[in-house]
């Protein structure tokens, strides 16, 4: 079914709030196989409530609004609702009684703003019974329309546990199957993984393919619809190691899995333990490794060798080498994560030295000039790179490398036959 | 002026993405006294895009697009606009040429993913030349239209830098005077700096303060507007004054000026260089000070040491020492401080052991325990924190305090009375 969802309130076009349930909203009803076609945020304006309200149930299945329920004067959802749909606002007594139950702090007496809580358009039914959450749905032109508290707790609540499962009944016999999964990818372009992935959705309505860059790297999200499971799980499996065929080592992970994380199951899969060298990266690519928990495990730690003199004291680089080279070349790169395999007795070392910019840069090695050295028992190798942008794209850029040289050297054994860096 | 803000991508109404540009936008729009009256969040639908931005142009004074602007096939919106507002598709020769200049890895040869982007509605204007980000405006029937990219940090650029002050221009003959500071304070709550500063704005419709909290610190925005320029500038001027006196040393920066830019700062002021020892924080503290340009002025380096082995090795802690009082120990920061001043020479050292969780805590030192040692030629010193959350929220707020020990010990000139750290 396609839906449309409003939410209201002031604190939300004002920018103080971020809206948080729509987006929840969102991905339950996408997961349960409903289209959302538009999410409207708008103030406790009612004659803009009413205004909104009508024009989507001209145009959606059904409707969910969020917000404007509570008890306070500037909540203004139900009495304009009630005009727009032109439903009389309606005592409901059990309503009331139920609020009254379920709330022991509310005052015995008779009391305007409770009282405004059982006050809806004619027709509205309770969401839910054992609860004082405001929450009620009416079914106008033969579509559902649900309304929901704002507070994000109590809305999830009510929308999991009610509002899914009624339009499930809703749509009757013929139930929508939907199949997602997100892929991310390293090493490609955005453009690059679209033509390679492009043919998998041409004259396929069913297959649908998105491209999300999420700097340095690119998510793709796969989403597979039909009306009967096992064709649609077939199709789904199918396209999805299509995927995975085209993508090839560029695929790094699926759904949550960030790339330090899998840079950790391999080196635990191949059980060895890590040290860095970090110059133009200045630590970040040791932040991410122990960003993941469980990260002592397998790095050790390692130098932020910023300065040449640090590069000679911690990690033991030739002086001699880097006047000749610079402190920017492959050379140093080598002995730098020679230096810090020696020092600290890691299994596999990477070394990372490059001009982050603005200043710095030559013409022989440009502003994004990036270096790196990766030592093992097998022996060292060394690569280049060369990444555009800012100082920090060029640093974050130069970490996502640095990690996904780490990655394909155990991915593919290479540390051991010493040349995974040149074939990066 | 009443504005509308229209998001646009499959990510967003699948419930994939959480909106923070629209949340964003409607908070700056709203510091500078404009009003949101809607924000419509709908998939890459061509149909639904045109007919979305012709609602809100009839209604809105302004109207903000954000997303669909990139360079692949689901990326709809220039397209849609185009037939929406019948401007044709017009192809920007400069839009292409900027685009080429300010993205090195664009392919020479004519490529139709690079030459989409150059394809705008006819009367678009480019936002700011000297970038690569997609984003133009457009006026029709008398009123702004603004198209920016839908990544965050690009939108959320365009939009400070641009769109505000053009819309502040827009106001015609009666030029309404707006004044802007944004204030970053660190140490202090949202709710404690709201004491301090809400009798600034009591019964005072021209001043208006926002206040966002952007983990671990939190930034306070002052609007100031008027009628006439002196006037405005002086009131500006004086409230100013005000919030400067109340925030006292927690305010550490205005407007786009980071803690570790301050810090690089008070560094070249004082004439030292720094070095750092991380454990827990697993050197997130030194790539912030190095993602300030020209850091080498003032940064020598560190080693981050996750294992006890490093901490001896590279440090030279003490084996008993750790033994006896722990990794996680006042004792063992100053141990490590002073071990990475002496190795490399620096004038100031910290360092930063603690137990970032989710694993690791004991009844004595719980996760978020966070021991800070300060080593300069005056003495060394400790101090301990406690922070919430998970891991990467533990590991983010400690190296936000470790960079705020370093300033406040150079603002007071603490390090030679060797007590900065037990005052904060």
């Amino acid at each position: 079914m396609n839906g449309e969802i409003i939410a209201i309130g002031d604190e939300l076009t004002s920018g103080r709030i971020l809206n948080t349930t729509s987006y929840f909203a969102a991905g339950q009803l996408f997961a349960a196989g409903h289209e959302v076609t538009a999410m409207t945020t708008i103030g406790d304006d009612p004659k803009l409530i009413g205004k909104t309200l009508l024009d989507a149930l001209a145009r959606a299945d059904f409707v969910i609004v969020t917000g404007g329920l509570g008890a306070t004067s500037d909540d203004l959802t139900s009495e304009a609702v009630a005009d727009a749909l032109e439903r009389p606002s309606t005592f409901y007594p059990e309503v009331l009684r139920q609020i009254r139950a379920t709330n022991k702090a509310a005052p015995a007496e008779p009391h305007p703003s409770l009282e405004k809580l059982a006050w809806l358009p004619a027709g509205a039914h309770a969401l839910k019974n054992e609860t004082s959450a405001a929450g009620y749905f009416l079914v106008h032109d033969n579509k559902p329309i649900f309304f929901l508290p704002g507070v994000p707790y109590e809305m999830e609540e009510l929308l999991v546990e009610t509002v899914i499962s009624r339009l499930a009944v809703w749509e009757g016999e013929e139930v929508r199957q939907v199949r997602q999964r997100l892929y991310r990818v390293a090493g490609l372009p955005e453009t690059g993984i679209n033509q390679r992935l492009a043919p998998l959705t041409e004259g396929q309505g069913r297959i649908r393919i998105g491209y999300y860059p999420v700097f340095p790297e690119v998510h793709v999200s796969l989403t597979v619809v039909g009306s009967e499971e096992r064709d649609t799980d077939h199709l789904f499996g199918e396209v999805d190691a299509r995927i995975r065929g085209l993508l090839e080592e560029n695929l790094y992970g699926t759904e949550e899995e960030t790339l330090e994380a899998v840079v950790g199951r391999l080196l635990v899969d191949n059980g060895m333990v890590l040290a860095l060298a970090e110059s133009c990266t200045g630590g970040l690519i040791s932040y991410r490794i122990t960003r993941v928990p469980g990260s002592s495990e397998y790095f050790l730690g390692g130098a932020v060798t910023y300065s040449n003199e640090l590069k000679e004291q911690m990690l033991g680089v030739d002086g001699e080498l880097l006047a000749e080279y610079g402190a920017v070349s492959p050379e140093t790169a080598r002995a730098m994560a020679e230096g810090i395999r020696r020092k600290t007795g890691a299994d596999i070392a990477l070394a990372v030295t490059g001009i982050a910019g603005p200043s710095g840069g030559t013409a022989a090695k440009p502003v994004g000039t990036v270096c790196y050295g990766l030592a093992t028992s097998a022996g060292t190798e060394d690569c280049k790179s060369s990444f555009n942008g800012e100082r920090w794209q060029v640093q974050e850029a130069a970490c996502h490398k640095g990690l996904d040289i780490l990655r394909l050297a155990m991915l593919r054994h290479d540390y051991a036959k010493n040349q995974s860096c040149q074939r990066l």
